[in-house]
């Protein structure tokens, strides 16, 4: 996740939402050749025009050079399943889309899904249970290293159901402010320093004016 | 300021907001022992036990090797002058307490304050005219170093009135979460890209698992 100084990811109008460097953006591709899988929330593919993809080919020769399938698979999610069908990321076919929703999404909804997505599944009641989920992802999928991009919701709810094992941050030289302003953990969010996520800096890179951390998250 | 790695200065429901660690404690003293003045808003100071003072004799001394006088001036933001009198910040009589506000407070409210501040300005009819106010400070009162300790609406009034210099920014490794969770700059914010402060970055030290960054603010 790339955000600003003042841990904002866009602007309080939401107008502005790409603010990293080239070098940001390059280094969110090589995370993604990483990784089986690339996950985002349905607001952050609805309102972008992105793919979830392992991008140009040099991406793909590194993902290939490191074991994992050229193409990543993709995954959506969305408690309501109000995902929009006529979204970006489902023009380009070139991997499995596979959406997780909750019982909260209505038959049509799913119905809308199933047409575009390779496969939808439902876990939960109102909340996505992910510990279910990422274990169905493994055994069905093989997807051992997921990353997820966002948005702050989807984040935040990894973070509180403590499935997330590692933090990539780039904090960029910029202070947008803003109280309504998304940052990278939004939603409920922890109510005491127990229920906080703790994290070991692994590492801690500077190019120029940008930093680029790697955070462990540590078991409570 | 310290904020956790997502951006936050307190859980959403504002009941942890002291998560740094002993440095980064020490670290904001010996920032106080470089400012002729340090300022807070007034929820700041109301609802924690804070003198806004230099602390320790070692950061007195240290202000006194700095050229400066060993007791820092207080200054106190309200746009509405809702400055609680009894707040332990005007228990502690060891230097002038500034408190600034807009015409927006009453009459009443303001008699209540110049009976325990030093001297109470009003700059603004409904937001702080912080050019104005940081003038007077500097021809006054010789204030030419001035440290704001927030909150997130102070802070953020301030990037947008372009009178920041420096930002110093402990991030620390945690992940509190939270869509209402506050941040070092709330507020209205910046609505386009333009109207964010763009920052160099001065410097970056690790200590353990925190960082202690240093931005300039460039000029626009």
């Amino acid at each position: 996740m790339a955000m600003t100084a003042d841990g904002k990811i866009a602007t309080a109008n939401r107008a502005v939402s790409s603010f990293g460097s080239r070098r940001d953006q390059a280094h969110l591709l090589q995370l993604r050749a990483t990784a089986d899988a690339v996950m985002a929330g349905a607001r952050t593919t609805d309102s972008n025009p992105i793919t979830l993809g392992p991008g140009p080919a040099k991406y793909r020769r590194l993902r290939l050079r490191h074991g994992l399938a050229e193409f990543n698979l993709r995954i959506i999610v969305s408690r309501s399943g109000t995902v929009n069908p006529k979204a970006e990321v489902f023009q380009r076919r070139f991997s499995p889309i596979i959406i997780l929703t909750t019982r909260r999404a209505t038959a049509s909804r799913l119905r809308e899904l199933r047409a575009v997505a390779t496969e939808v599944r439902i876990y939960g009641a109102k909340e996505i249970n992910f510990p279910r989920a990422l274990r169905w992802l493994r055994e069905k999928w093989g997807i051992k290293r997921l990353l997820c991009e966002g948005g702050g919701e989807l984040n935040d709810a990894l973070f509180r159901a403590g499935v997330v094992d590692q933090l990539h941050l780039t904090v960029c030289p910029k202070v947008f402010g803003g109280r309504t302003a998304p940052t990278i953990a939004d939603g409920l969010g922890a109510g005491r320093l127990a229920r906080a996520a703790h994290l070991a800096l692994v590492s801690a890179r500077r190019h120029d004016d940008e930093m680029f951390f790697v955070y462990h998250v540590l078991r409570k």
